[in-house]
């Protein structure tokens, strides 16, 4: 097997739990490594670190995926396969839908698998993973028995592995648009064609953990997208939504959800800018009793991070504004490059700045299907908190 | 009224929503202003701040009891002490057992009341909140309607403020032994002879969290105090639990307290040093399945904090060693002075030394009832991390 040698002192992070490493930390590479072969990994002392998967054209060189020695073959990738498996049976027993795979957080860097009722959605994040593409697909097959397997690998990240876009229903049938249930509730979603693998798997959790404090509230969800906080807050007994996207086709499709669980008389949704729609409600002395705040990632690198705390700061505050004492705000960033401390200290900076004393309800993260390693930062990027003001 | 006047720049922490001011920060004090007393808090450009209450003896001079202008009389500490108490109708609806008021979380610093069951628990902590002590007193019989209230002023924090150390029953009866509910389990506890205000009351949802995880499972809890977390565990299912403490008082009480729910059978206690059994149990190649760690806080100081992080690595890496794969970590730490991220940290190396790979579960703090308010960092303390060994 080909060899990997890590210049002296860079074994640190692997020691510590971490599965990369950088081409700037290589001493020596075997001569002739084909990209996303296995090689083993050795410390400048030659000591072995694991075995990973290597590829000269990623920043990210060397993945891990074991740091035993052991066969990295078919009867390795379905230890791992059954691990991820059964680890979702134990902590979302019964679940219809999931993310069953969640690269680094489940010890196959590259992977991403997420199951919708009986269909399954895959991404090939890093050449590594894609040289054991064929294989995957055929335990994920034998474990799961699907109807059908889209690939939705169109990601840009692909680029920087050298690899194309691609997906496309690589099993069985598409089932074309899909009604899928979370936390009982029905949502439809299109494999193949909606946002990345067709719905949020993420905030799962976050959306169940509304039903306590949602009761009789008027409610607003900004970035609404497809409606799924809107819908929750619905069905767990909001007096009013009102869900605000800046994507028309995003609010269509909220609006069908809403009707699908028969909730379409307290919930409407509006196609706007929630920056603007914000300021306009503090404008007009609109109140809310309860506010879910869930944009996109406003930043997905470290250098936007500066424009990403300004524009978390603004609807934060705007948001505070509109909740009198006794209001609910419920706020996320799915950054992973914005830290939880410092995403706390921008909401307590808007809090001052709008006048508002405010309490901690819950400091929630991913949903428990996106694993969070230990030694991995990061395979964890969700923040959910949760606040109550208090005057 | 008098005032107190900040130095310039030195209103900037209470701006964001701190309610401590130090003595070095304070310009300008109102001739004769007495410990206790009520003052004004101006900026450096008599721009109105709050007002709280003031004490020479302290090193936190002023804590502010609110940052509007309103008169701080009888009808304000109702006002305040009903704001706590229907705050906890809303978050622990029905729970007969929970803390009242947590000083500078309830916008009250310096006071704390626990109920547990028909009896409350108060300690004043301040001189600012001792000069109002009868009126609470009157104001909690009046809204809570106790059979007793145990004063338990027994700190040694009233020195800093000049105060002497007080318990006694200072309203209707003394219950001596009570019978208390914490989770629907019973725990026999004592209000005047116990520790602090006789149980711990900021780890019971923590405690009920152990539910999903611990069936079947052969369980130890280091720590183990009065045997709180052990009962959970065996009433949620554990296989076997075994506690562990220095104290052969808490043994004793812990013994009670499993067979004051039926679960004597399950449950063995065992007076011992939990390093040192940790490291027995090692060298016997001991395993469990589940393990808990709630040490008491190794330290209540900045400057005793090298010496804690050392102890919590060390616990948590002996814990770690006896954690087969799929094992259950359970960790906790109350010291305010060790920040969450050093926590994780801490956690992380004991687990790289162990040569164990673990995800997190949970990453919880103290209930509700402790509520963390934005902008105070103080009135965060207790951590609660649970962790599954992955290999």
């Amino acid at each position: 097997m080909n060899q990997v040698v890590l210049k002296a002192g860079k074994d640190k992070r692997v020691r510590a739990g971490h599965l990369w490493i950088y081409q700037g930390e290589i001493g020596i590479i075997g001569i002739g490594v084909k990209p996303g072969e296995v090689v083993e990994v050795l410390d400048n002392r030659n000591r072995f670190l694991g075995l990973g998967y290597y590829n000269y054209s990623s920043q990210i060189a060397v993945r891990l995926l074991t740091t035993i020695r052991e066969r990295v073959d078919e009867d390795f990738f379905r230890r791992r396969l059954q691990g991820a498996i059964r680890y979702r049976e134990r902590v979302k027993p019964g679940a219809s839908c999931c993310r069953l795979v969640y690269g680094e957080g489940d010890l196959l860097p590259g992977l991403v698998v997420d199951k919708f009722e009986d269909y399954l959605v895959v991404q090939f994040l890093t050449m590594g993973m894609e040289v054991h593409r064929d294989l995957i697909l055929e335990l994920l097959v034998e474990l799961c028995r699907p109807k059908g397997i889209i690939e939705r690998s169109d990601l840009s990240v692909r680029h920087l592995e050298d690899l194309p876009e691609r997906s496309g229903c690589v099993y069985g049938e598409n089932p074309g648009p899909l009604l899928i249930r979370d936390n009982q509730l029905q949502f439809r979603v299109d494999l193949l064609e909606g946002q990345k693998t067709g719905y949020f798997l993420d905030q799962s959790a976050n959306r169940a953990a509304l039903a306590p404090y949602v009761k009789g509230r008027k409610t607003l969800d900004c970035f609404c997208h497809v409606g799924s906080f809107a819908v929750h807050a619905a069905a767990y007994g909001a007096s009013s939504v009102l869900g605000v996207d800046i994507s028309e086709d995003a609010v269509r499709l909220a609006a069908e959800n809403a009707e699908l669980n028969g909730l379409q008389e307290r919930c409407s949704f509006k196609t706007a800018n929630a920056f603007d729609f914000l300021r306009d409600q503090s404008s007009l002395r609109e109140r809310y009793d309860l506010i879910v705040l869930d944009p996109p990632a406003f930043t997905k690198s470290k250098q936007a991070l500066e424009g990403a705390v300004r524009g978390y700061k603004e609807i934060n505050l705007r948001a505070l504004k509109l909740l009198p004492p006794g209001g609910i705000l419920v706020t996320c960033s799915c950054s992973h490059h914005l830290h939880p401390d410092l995403f706390w200290e921008i909401i307590a900076a808007a809090a001052a700045d709008a006048k508002r004393r405010i309490r901690l309800l819950e400091r929630r993260t991913q949903g428990l299907d996106h694993p969070i390693l230990v030694g991995v930062p990061e395979t964890e990027y969700l923040k959910c908190f949760i606040f109550e003001v208090i005057q």
